[in-house]
């Protein structure tokens, strides 16, 4: 049995989870992740543990246990005004921050610098941050896919979901674009989410970003799918917190919020047999059959 | 010669420093804090280092030192959705947080809980940021003047201005506002502010905040006179941050930033004899006669 047949669902139905990254990052991300949740089509998210918003989005999820809310590793801060750094004293993990103090802004600057033994001190106290809040995490994913930085980083990001008993984001088109080969990298025992995606700056310059959503809804393989979005307000917050970086910037993020809050979006689901399902649904699978799920 | 003559107006003239409070608070607080200093009369601020947005405040500052620019002590965290805590690692200043590793929201909750040298440690730590940030400050003042919570906590104030050589606030008003006997707690030596003004929750309520500053301005009396104000924006995040707190809330710093950006304001000080200082003035003053202003 797949997946989906454990779900009760036929063998081949298209299984969807649409994914808001980045909760906890400002308050335009974090009422936009809460309206999307409570009256879009956006099903799961995961909070960014060392940003100044956390507090807000983490009693969020404490009083709204219904909701899928996963853990997303950060390692770097990509903004130019806005900065955030390690969970662990910047004393403890000094390779993973700049000359202030924050994270770098770029994977290759990460992956140049950083020690492994302090990825993953910093890695599972973000995990232990939201333990200690009282949150129940349902998976764990990563900003910027940064964990797939380095064969030794990624290594790290699956051992954590062993020790917290937690599905982590494991697919092979991220890996690739990242660059880290998904033949080398992938192993026995991995659950894989069949096909992920997120969108590309050529889209959204474009004016093509609702059209590429559209088409990805219309056209999903049977199987798991992913859609990683990033509601937010393209408000003065986070117009700031963007500024200069119109990639995943706030037209973009509002973008995002407006085509998955929109309820016609439910119905083009149905018509074209979509079935949502969530992190938990996952976890609860693979932990009924783990053999199944090996890679 | 008094302040006024060493700055070489007469002895008696109205002298005021117009200063904005909690800049790095927030995106909405820099951008308007840093349009009043430009636009309006407000010519004195200072940062709040263990802050969020303590990054675009700090680049401002380093670009612009032109402005008075100095430090808000910063101790408490008065929001309910929007946490931030000590400079210094939460494991080393563990009697000024609460089970989050958050600033207290109250001043009293600090004055119950807090270890004198831990609360040195961090008003240090936060001196040292901005200066390993390459910022020269004017002067050193404390948000919500919780410096003043216990005699004690006053002696560290005092001190750190010595050890930075830096003025640092110094008002009876402010103290006995904070329940600090002026008394007993003013000592021979100390640089004291005449006259303190800042807004209060009545004239708010009563949308009178407005008619108050006019009122200062149009009534100050010689000497050294400071106006404390909060300039933000009434915008989404400020509604965030100041969600059920009104006093000090996002429609009082519009109303702030609204009133001390208008152009006019700066003829009603023309009209009322009023010079404006900056800190940097008065730290010139006392460097050149330190015994004609002891206290």
């Amino acid at each position: 049995m797949n997946v989906a047949q454990k779900l009760g669902f036929p063998e081949n139905t298209k299984l969807l989870i649409v994914h808001a990254d980045d909760a906890g990052l400002s308050h335009s991300e974090n009422m936009a992740t809460m309206q999307s949740l409570k009256k879009g089509i956006v099903n799961s998210y995961s909070i960014m543990a060392p940003c100044p918003w956390f507090y807000e989005m983490a009693v969020f999820a404490r009083n709204n246990p219904q909701f899928d809310s996963g853990i997303h590793l950060t390692l770097t801060c990509e903004w130019e005004n806005y900065k955030f750094g390690p969970v662990v004293p910047v004393a403890e993990v000094p390779s993973l921050v700049d000359e202030n103090g924050h994270f770098f802004k770029k994977r290759e600057q990460l992956e140049k610098n950083a020690v492994p033994c302090e990825i993953e001190k910093e890695l599972e106290a973000q995990i232990e941050k939201l333990l200690k809040f009282g949150l129940t995490p349902s998976h764990i994913d990563s900003h910027m896919y940064s964990v797939a930085s380095t064969p030794e980083l990624f290594r790290i990001y699956r051992d954590l979901g062993v020790k917290y008993d937690l599905p982590v984001l494991i697919n092979g088109q991220l890996m690739k674009m990242v660059g880290l080969n998904p033949e080398l990298n992938i192993e026995n025992g991995d659950f894989l989410v069949d096909n992920v995606f997120v969108g590309e700056y050529k889209y959204f310059e474009n004016g093509k970003l609702a059209d590429y959503y559209s088409s990805v809804l219309e056209n999903l393989a049977s199987g798991i799918n992913l859609i990683l979005i990033h509601p937010a307000f393209d408000n003065q917050e986070m117009k700031g917190i963007t500024i200069n970086h119109p990639n995943f910037g706030s037209e973009w993020r509002q973008i995002d919020f407006d085509f998955f809050i929109d309820q016609k979006k439910k119905f083009i689901l149905e018509q074209n047999n979509v079935e949502l399902i969530t992190w938990k649904d996952i976890k609860r699978c693979i932990a009924d059959g783990k053999d199944e799920y090996s890679n």
